[in-house]
């Protein structure tokens, strides 16, 4: 039978800290939680759950909430997010929505989970605000809101800068952009960096050329069959999954990338180094925004402080979809 | 304010039939549950939570059990699933496992849901048989165990069969396979009907030209490297994922598909038709799948009746990856 004891020498740690650890007690620092957790996981330690609930009231476990699962940018934030609260203590659970039917706030407050992952809200959601005043912990992960609250995001506005920039440097002028929706953070903010680089190297942005949609592959696909009849040389999309669908729309006309026009996404998920798609994009950190995101969860459900906001800094992956005009 | 006769009006049904219906009383057909649920939604009717959990004891929320969300097959599930469980008024959490922290039963059993859908059971998972035993009511979607209980999926055996009979009739006789885990109902049934319908056409499938791994890219990357080695003019993928692999690795050989190296998948996910892969695969209707779990779940928890299985038909979606030999 393993004991507490069994898991404090593995861990280096004294009982009274292994208790403390896995009921959450705010005054055992994380890495210490991480310790204790990966040694009681290695021994195969297992609390009661009803006994650490008495304890504490708490049910180990934290809500997700995500709109939009078949994206394949949201699965790779879930994995590193699920593991980084496993090793926390903390179990998850993903809350989908449709766009007809959000998650309410009395879906997520009646107890049976401890916080909040929101990782797809919209700019004008209710939910946050009401979550805070109710008292249940949240953390904006990937998208934020302009309103009060732990996040963790990248720098959106600076990778959009990144790639008007390098477009500009490359010799383009005739550029388009096929964006996210205007209300998420990630729609708004990209498209607001990419002009802004653009305007800081004297290029217009000309609304004919600009067209705005659902991240989503039919998006790309139908914003750049109408791109290709401008005389466009570049085209920034507003994530991966959009720039496949510009890709694809390219192909089926026969357009060659980037011999004919160039195309860039942001996110560099997986699949943009497919030998298909060789995206050029933007990358950032997945991983770490989703360990980020638990972590300031964690600490936030455990206590208080004030409001954090982690930004990861943004970088242009180049691949074989941006050249210099023909 | 709008009640129940309100929504019994617009249903066509009586008031206790409302009633009934929302509380998930067995007599109420399914049919009519859903015309119900319609109504009620349309008229933006809401019975109290607590009301309804009062009353029955239920929590109307059901967990859907995914090991791998990073496949692109399980998301253009969950969401029918999660739409057609809406219409019958449930609402779904997702319990994400991963290889090295399976979802124990425990998990499952503390009364926050009424039933679970296993939709990446392994041959030997211990957890179906684990429910039954507890009385939780649950569905396999897509994957079964060979154990009791409904299930929603597809003729593996016949789809694979129906490749074998097509690459054989277009002249392929040096035919490879990349399938999936062996520990898994589709991984395994596909390969089984591959192998009964090239053996039933009298050729063979060398092992040295066998590969498995998990449903994933790298699994089809890895295995297309190896088998580019030997002579194989036709590779069957255990599903579209490992296929897009296979497609990757011949494009990054230069080796042509399909005029040097015919590839077929399993699924007919949405990508597969992408000008990038134009995938030639075995198709089957994943909403229906999902829409038939969720009914036979809900009528699972609605009262007993006999085990039932229900297996969807697949048809062979022919793309630009399968010709004859060249």
């Amino acid at each position: 039978m393993i004991t507490s004891h069994d898991v404090a020498r593995l861990a280096g740690v004294s009982q009274p800290t292994v208790s403390r650890a896995l009921r959450g007690d705010p005054r055992v620092a994380l890495a210490t939680r991480e310790k204790v957790v990966r040694a009681a996981s290695t021994l195969g330690y297992v609390r009661s759950e009803a006994g650490r609930g008495l304890v504490t009231r708490s049910s180990f476990r934290v809500g997700v909430v995500v709109a939009d699962l078949a994206n394949p940018f949201f699965p790779h934030l879930i994995g590193p997010l699920h593991d980084e609260l496993g090793v926390l203590g903390y179990r998850t659970m993903v809350f989908t929505e449709r766009p007809d039917a959000p998650i309410a706030a009395e879906q997520l407050l009646d107890g049976a989970i401890d916080g909040v992952v929101l990782a797809t809200s919209l700019l004008d959601s209710p939910l946050p605000e009401e979550l805070g005043r109710r008292g249940l912990p949240f953390v904006f992960l990937n998208r934020a809101t302009d309103g009060e609250g732990d996040a963790s995001v990248v720098d959106n506005e600076a990778g959009g800068e990144l790639v008007a920039a390098r477009m500009v440097e490359m010799g383009h002028r005739r550029i388009g952009g096929i964006f996210g929706p205007a209300n998420t953070s990630t729609g708004r903010d990209r498209e607001v960096g990419f002009r802004r680089g653009l305007a800081a190297a004297g290029v217009s942005l000309d609304e004919e050329v600009v067209r705005r949609g659902p991240f989503e592959f039919s998006t790309g696909f139908g914003g750049m069959v109408e791109l290709l009849r401008s005389e466009v040389t570049a085209v920034f999309c507003g994530n991966d999954v959009i720039a496949f669908g510009a890709l694809d729309a390219a192909r089926s006309a026969g357009v060659g990338v980037p011999s004919a026009v160039s195309v860039v996404g942001f996110d560099d998920i997986p699949m943009a180094a497919w030998e298909a798609f060789r995206l050029t994009t933007v990358g950032h950190d997945l991983r770490g925004m989703a360990v980020a995101a638990a972590r300031l969860l964690v600490e936030r459900i455990s206590g208080g402080g004030p409001v954090r906001r982690v930004v990861l800094e943004p970088r242009l992956v180049e691949r074989a979809t941006l050249m210099p005009p023909g």
